[in-house]
């Protein structure tokens, strides 16, 4: 029998990354210092490949339709040091260096609250 | 002018979930003991409500267009111990205690190899 390419996509030492129907996989951007999680996005193939290429985080705003070169206007770049991959190939962490604040709202990372009930507390500055 | 929704998301106290248009939202699962990214699935409203109402991981399986609580076949159940939101609540920080390995392959994380030029190398076990 032909290999199963599931079984390529979690066992074999190539890289197939598996975009779904709207051609988008799952990107965790991740501190390289600490691995603590910064955001949380999608790329689409061409995120994926102006990533490779600048060494510098892109990702496919859904909301915009477009592509986005995170910190492109804050200046908050997330330089990309490692990148990770899961069993099947449909999410990625990216160890990053970042230059500021991963979050629009100011914060070090997006994930400032915790669920408490119904309530959200913040726990990150 | 009545507040802008975005500002309530980002801002506020109260959970306010964004699925979106497939009715969905990201989910990262983390050991509670040591912060490293298990997994990375869907939810869906009642994957959500599940999890909170059970304390044990349930998401939604695309590919199967079903719900599903994450080791109900192996056994490897997260049990969710906190949840972080993200800025604009359309991705969730699982805090779990892993029953056994999280990926169905065998492996402690999904996220097993590092990207090295095409090739995928293996880092975890």
């Amino acid at each position: 029998m032909p290999p199963d390419p599931a079984d390529d996509r979690e066992a074999g030492t190539v890289f197939l990354p598996k975009f779904d129907d709207r051609g988008l996989l799952t990107a965790i951007a991740v501190d390289a210092k600490n691995s603590e999680i910064l955001m949380v996005a999608f790329m689409n193939e061409d995120a994926l490949a102006a990533t490779r290429a600048s060494g510098a985080a892109h990702f496919w705003s859904r909301s915009r339709q477009s592509l986005w070169k995170k910190g492109e206007t804050s200046g908050n770049i997330l330089r990309v040091r490692e990148i990770l991959v899961d069993c099947d190939q449909d999410a990625l962490i990216l160890r990053c260096d970042p230059a500021g604040p991963a979050c629009h709202t100011g914060a070090r990372s997006c994930f400032y609250r915790r669920l408490e009930g119904e309530a959200l507390v913040r726990v990150k500055t």
